[in-house]
């Protein structure tokens, strides 16, 4: 199980990472805090974001600290 | 796991949180009590809210006391 | 994890509570029982309800002790 | 929790009962036994049916012994 | 819980039974075998089977031997 | 529960199994494993299978090793 | 269970796997990392790939090291 979902969630804790989302929408920010069931905890990210990073240009920042259920979650990029 | 969603809802009570749901609606406010499947107690805020600090304009305030299911959580926002 | 879900159904038993479903309808009457599932027995309330007290003026009366299975549940307004 | 659900389920073995069905069809028919998911079974009754008793003149009668796998439920009315 | 649902399938092994499908197709075929997430297995069922007896006429034969994952099932008529 | 659904799994392995999804497609290969989720592993199939055989002549052949993930499953004929 | 789905995923790792998703979506990818769940990490992929390979025209390479939540899942072919 190399490199486990969870262990890459928890090396990119503090990075920017990219939630996709099953209602269509995509957002970004940085990942403060995950747990088991991959409820995920976003912040402000205040760093200049190139889009052509992120991969996706329609994904729009997370401004506050915002908690995504993880039942919501399609992919996350990190 | 530092910062854990539970961890930052414990750390929201008594404050004011937007809470996304399924369905496309928005609901803002109180947050008096949560369990661990992210079911949340939000009471009516008296506080004025600055739509603006929401994020949401389309928030719509809560009245009374609601129990929201946490199944039908998309994220919230503290 | 202060005022927690049950708690506040706990206190709202016998009182009138407000369901939202999944389907979109929203009924009221009395609570006489749940468990940890949220699943709820709503029993009629054969006191005068003031709509405006309801918060919902869709909202349709129970009129025959029922169980709602908790998957249902959107909100329970107390 | 008093009054809770699978009490309520217990109470009403041999009586009619109506159950709301997910897919929008509502049958009703004498209970015969349930189990903790409220995965329920219906006898056919053959009682007469008042269908202003029933409360859901939509509703359809149970011909056969039918067992209802619970996560179909949106409630049952007894 | 008397007539519980899994005994009920117990009872109904080696016999004819109609399975309604949450996609709206309806199966019927002998029940060989089931487990306790109502999971089913139905042979090809070589009597001949008046379609009044099945109750409804729009039910399928099964022709070969069949898994129905339980969490496509609404009901079972044995 | 005599010949519950795992048992038929067990004795249907190495042999051409037809798989109905959730979103309609239906396909089918040789199965090379499962788990207690219904989880299958399907191998392509290099014997020549008439149509007829599989009852469903919409089925499309499993080309190369794949997974499918039990809850897309809505039935096995074996 | 011989070939179960778990071990073939762990077969699998390091090499390039295509993973269906229930949105229609088809992405490809090296698998890097999978749990319990059926939740996988894939990584961008630098070898050529040839689409015949494939087996489906329309994938998408991963750009990103990228986690799927295994509720996403269809299928995987490795």
């Amino acid at each position: 199980m190399s490199g486990r979902p969870l262990d890459v969630l928890e090396g990119a804790l503090a990075q920017t990472v990219t939630v996709r989302l099953k209602d269509g929408d995509t957002v970004y920010g940085q990942l403060s805090g995950y747990d088991q069931h991959m409820n995920v905890v976003l912040d402000a990210d205040d760093s200049v974001i190139d889009e052509a990073v992120l991969g996706d240009p329609t994904a729009e920042p997370i401004e506050d600290t915002t908690i995504i259920r993880g039942d919501n979650v399609v992919s996350i990029t990190v």
